[in-house]
């Protein structure tokens, strides 16, 4: 089941726009965490990528309902607020989409990843959409 | 106490940058919960403005831990990193502090308070700043 996005904001999640997510998660402590990340959508999910063992992989293993934003990087006051749960992470695609990711924001597909360093993948499910602007 | 600000984002603290902080909270159900919000900051707290019993004041009136991101609007990949805590909150100034925030913001001071909104204001002061450039 896909949930229709607000139309007057489709735009936001294109490729060509570059927009940042501020992704919302909640740590152990049960206080509240934020940062920017870049994000793919393929038309149902929400496409992050992070490294194993960062804090963003930590949490998003554990508590897998998060919030995020998606700013129009030309006007702070055209946002999507996405409500979602983690549906899949994966290590196997891991290095493939963020040179997706890099391609998109980057214009160029290698990213230096580093020694030692795994990729992971994780997809999300939006189960609200807010449109703002 | 105050916590310095590391100097070289301390531009984004200015009313003249129109920075948005990008706040993170935990709702009831321990879910995150994130929107873009106008800030002032005093040079010791960070000073937000919601209505009375939005989301935003509902949930930072029973949990005063926050974190939020302080974007440059003009560079993505420049912004502070934010956690802290609310340490008053009131009702007094919340109509003086709005046109503040008005008048950074949108350059004018009056701003369209509706019939029976009630302004308050939170003051959070940082624990740990996070620079990101």
């Amino acid at each position: 089941m896909t949930l229709p996005i607000p139309e007057r904001l489709q735009d936001l999640l294109t490729r060509q726009k570059r927009a940042f997510a501020f992704l919302a998660l909640v740590k152990k402590d049960g206080t509240p965490q934020v940062t920017p990340i870049w994000f793919d959508f393929d038309g149902q999910q929400f496409i992050f990528n992070t490294a194993r063992g960062r804090v963003k992989d930590r949490i998003m293993r554990k508590h897998p309902r998060v919030a995020f934003v998606i700013l129009d990087p030309d006007n702070s006051y055209r946002y999507l607020q996405v409500f979602g749960h983690v549906v899949a992470e994966s290590e196997e695609d891991g290095r493939a989409r963020i040179e997706d990711l890099n391609e998109k924001y980057q214009g160029k597909r290698e990213y230096p990843v580093r020694p030692g360093e795994v990729r992971v993948t994780y997809r999300v499910e939006p189960d609200r959409f807010y449109p703002r602007n």
